[in-house]
């Protein structure tokens, strides 16, 4: 009989499970019953006048997300007794008794305690089912690389899906980068979200093989096999100037309307990734026919109009901009989301994306470079880049339009975060490290200015008792000291400051170095021995402590992992592995 | 049918729970089955499609420590089949399941998230038990006034017994002030516990009315009653200077042997408070006979011998020290509380103290101003400040002579403390408000030199971040910032500041309000959203955090209870009341 024993170091819960674990099955083998294994304990210790003893070096350690064992079910029924108990003295809930143990209902606990619970799946084999109880719902996702450099992977960002969030509108076929919805459902680019979008790509581009790209150019071959469906409708080869330099490109003509298309090419692919160049004279456009996984088929345009997004039953649309005519512009699209975006973020659907069964064209135009692949993470990443140095001020920063008013956090219009610059400062020296270009690396020195101003002043660092350096998320007066925005601000800095030289090398080591002394210094205050707060708002503002939901708290547990790869402190991997505990309901001593 | 309803500000569990029980009501009467709360809110909303609307003006205030009422309880049988829960992915444990819940065992749930339960004492009126689960077992004792003020009670003190508690050995015949023994079992004078014996008693002298006090004087029928049981044995009226007055007392000849006692005086009361001043020439001393709660005799003698205590079968003997032959002694004694301490402290016992019986005479000297009362406060409260005037060093503190050494704190001897300071302050003032005696004063406005030196240099006063002052009751290096102790600190010298004149007056004051400044702006660091943490060794020197337990916890609220009666600011009590929640099970919003 296999018995799973619970090792000390995965839970602090009890030093003794073990052995407790060997006196169930001993019991279970004599008497055919399970005790909880404290009466087990309990028993153990009336009977024998021995306390238990474990050598630990026995104990294998536990894998996180390991499926237990279910060699203690039992099908048995059993009678149990009623019994109301008490909560608090302050009401009554109906609870269960035998003669070894109280029962409490799990919906009670799971409410009562914030912990979380739910039966197994059915079991094929005909086994019986688990109640799965947890203390975190959160996942530990290990760091995506045992170091840290600004050319490498950001912390578990390789597990972000950042525009298939729910917060997130689309990504716009203009700007090609996701447009937020969280404070304001009209939509607006939020910097921290286009550089996550960037960092997730980035970091998924050092994970996965580089895609293999088949390129639809405009040689003889490639031309043919359009085909011309609508009457009037041609393609022919001309050369036309792209990016500086004169290349061969197809020249299109046909019905402007959506509905009659023409010319059209077969693609048949389930990859996912379609990238092209495009210029149009007039209305027009390309729409992707895709079929999805329960074989019915959808249309995605991507269409010189200037609505964001556009869902017609079938029919998504997204808009280039009217303003874009004459232009060539480059759009790289994963149809999985733009035809997810346009179902409305189903969870999971048989409607989702299968395939890109062809594209058609519209109206009157040229296309070039036209590539089909797995994925775009690279290009994904340039995307982001380029919107931050198109978009960035002449402050050096990315505000965000939207006003914020929540209970704690009032801004106005056009606030600057210290997480945006930092994220964008990550975001740009990937996309310099890759492409050598200066433009990215001049854009992330420049962010480091508003580093340097008080965020009563416009600026994005406040004090904490007048003295350690913080950098902001939310600027608010009075400070709100937001840990994970903090944290993602300095490895921002981190990253500049490794790749910059002359003045912006050394303003961006100034700024880090006294980010990561204020860091050590106010680490604890986040610690609540069984949890972490996301802010001080109750030690500047005597607010109640806002707790960190478990989200976070991983957040939190990966943005220590990740500095503790940067600094020699024993600190940060140590408080990481206590926050660690805390997820399995493990809590620091009480004096 | 009476239904306890949930009051929505007693927990902050669920505000539905009014309607719930009545839910749970109407499935009791129609189906004869108790369903946990919340599937009976389920099953509601179900079944009505509304969501459950409760009128809380409607809503009786919950009594903390009302007894629940039973009208639940069902002692029908029922099936539930056997379950395994597995916790946090590591292990397994065996509960139960019904068709609407899966049940936790409590033995798990009390050990996994640190919470206490038990079942209730079987009912008399063979009415079903109910199982009690609470949050915490702290005990929530309203503060003793409605203001605060230097010459009233002291927080909940009226409820403290300190010469009960473990942790002191006697109360001491010499001194008359509890001998502590927690860092040393030889044991040790502490200034904390003596000061806390005093303010204890004087909040109960401000409660209870004042005793009726029976004099056994020198009178011609006083010496009549006593008797002459030993030969050789005598006693007489005669004139001694005491406390500077010329007084008739007895004086005394007998066998200086405790085994032949005599004379003996029958004092035949339930009274426990015996005081007498006392003056030997030799060996000798007085022997208490006291009956017992099983009818049983007991003797506590207080001799004239360097031992403190001894215990030998039914003997207890208090030694006052060769060193004072020749001397007048002022003794105060509690009978019970001396008893007690030669029983060796059991929390119920049938052979505690019942009875003074009488008292014996041994040896020759001089006794007078016997008295029985049913308590001594007042006299206990200046025993306390009596000792603190004759022991103040000349820093003005009273530094513990017995050195720690903790995981987290290491003192070596002779150590300040501000709790001891500002304990003794609130003492001294008091007995100074009494007895309008300069000496008391005099020796607080004393204790305040050390608040103005460092802990790093001999003093108590350290620094959060070089600039908010802080008074520590352990004076380690690095600073641990013990948050219960500082507010001791505050509270004397908020008692020094309204009660002395002149420059003790001013440096008081200004002790006063920089310490107030700093616990508003520190205040914060002590929550966590679910309970309080004992001092800052987490934020310092990046240790666990060290939560309080429940008892600290409480005095955490009384404690800003108190000072909320004295500042206008309302930080401490809305702190005060939302840490409350905690005890039942509250916690503050996640983000």
């Amino acid at each position: 009989m296999s018995v799973k024993t619970k090792c000390g170091k995965c839970n602090g819960y009890t030093t003794q499970c073990a052995a407790i674990f060997a006196v169930i099955v001993l019991t279970v083998l004599s008497t055919n019953q399970i005790v909880s294994h404290h009466s087990a304990v309990r028993r153990h210790t009336r009977e024998t006048g021995q306390k238990l003893q474990v050598n630990w070096s026995d104990c294998a350690p536990c894998p996180p997300e390991s499926r237990p064992q279910s060699s203690l079910v039992q099908s048995a029924w059993t009678e149990l007794s009623r019994i109301n108990c008490s909560v608090d003295g302050d009401y009554m809930i109906g609870c269960r008794q035998d003669t070894f143990d109280v029962f409490l209902p799990a919906s009670f606990i799971n409410k009562y305690f914030e912990v979380y619970g739910e039966l197994s799946p059915p079991d094929d084999h005909h086994q019986s089912q688990w109640y799965n109880f947890r203390s975190s719902y959160g996942t530990v996702h290990p760091l995506q690389q045992a170091d840290y450099t600004p050319t490498g992977g950001f912390l578990n960002f390789h597990k972000y899906n950042v525009e298939a969030r729910r917060a997130i509108l689309c990504v716009t076929a203009a700007e090609g980068v996701p447009l937020a919805t969280q404070w304001d459902k009209a939509g607006y680019f939020y910097a921290i979200s286009i550089a996550q979008f960037g960092l997730s790509h980035h970091a998924k581009a050092q994970l996965e093989p580089t895609p293999v790209t088949r390129n639809f150019g405009a040689g003889d071959a490639d031309l043919a096999r359009w085909r011309m469906t609508a009457p009037g409708s041609s393609i022919k080869r001309v050369l036309d100037r792209v990016g500086g330099v004169d290349i061969p490109v197809l020249a299109f003509t046909s019905p402007a309307s959506f509905r009659h298309g023409a010319p059209t090419l077969s693609l048949n692919t389930q990859e996912r990734a379609l990238s092209f160049q495009i210029k149009l004279t007039g209305p027009g456009g390309i729409t992707v026919k895709i079929k999805t996984r329960r074989n019915t088929f959808g249309y995605v345009s991507y269409a010189l109009v200037d609505k964001i997004l556009e869902v017609k039953g079938d029919h998504v649309t997204y808009g280039m901009k009217i303003g874009n005519t004459r232009k060539w512009l480059w759009l790289t699209r994963d149809l999985f989301i733009d035809w997810l975006k346009g179902l409305g973020n189903p969870k999971i659907s048989t409607n989702w994306f299968l395939e890109i069964v062809e594209v058609t064209l519209h109206g009157r135009g040229y296309l070039a470079n036209m590539t089909v692949a797995a994925s775009a993470h690279t290009q994904n990443l340039i995307q982001a880049a380029d919107w931050l140095v198109n978009h960035q001020d002449r402050a050096g920063g990315w505000p965000t339009s939207v006003p914020i008013k929540t209970r704690a956090i009032e801004l106005p219009p056009n606030w600057y975060s210290a997480m945006a610059q930092g994220q964008a400062m990550s975001v740009l020296v990937r996309a310099y490290n890759l492409t050598q270009e200066a433009k990215y690396l001049e854009a992330a020195v420049g962010a480091l200015a508003l580093f340097t101003r008080e965020s009563t002043d416009g600026g994005v660092r406040t004090r904490f008792l007048g003295q350690l350096d913080w950098y902001e998320e939310y600027p608010t007066s009075p400070a709100t000291f937001v840990l994970n925005g903090f944290i993602f601000s300095l490895l921002g800095l981190y990253d500049v400051q490794k790749t910059a030289g002359g003045d912006g090398q050394r303003l961006a080591q100034q700024l880090w170095t006294s980010g990561l002394f204020s860091l050590k210094k106010l680490l604890g205050l986040f610690d609540t021995g069984e949890g972490t707060l996301y802010d001080l708002r109750h030690v500047i503002s005597h607010e109640p402590p806002n707790r960190a939901r478990w989200d976070y708290h991983m957040t939190h547990i990966a943005l220590l992992q990740q500095v503790a790869l940067v600094d020699v402190d024993p600190v940060f991997s140590r408080t990481a592995r206590r926050w660690l505990g805390y997820c399995r309901g493990e809590r620091t001593p009480h004096n």
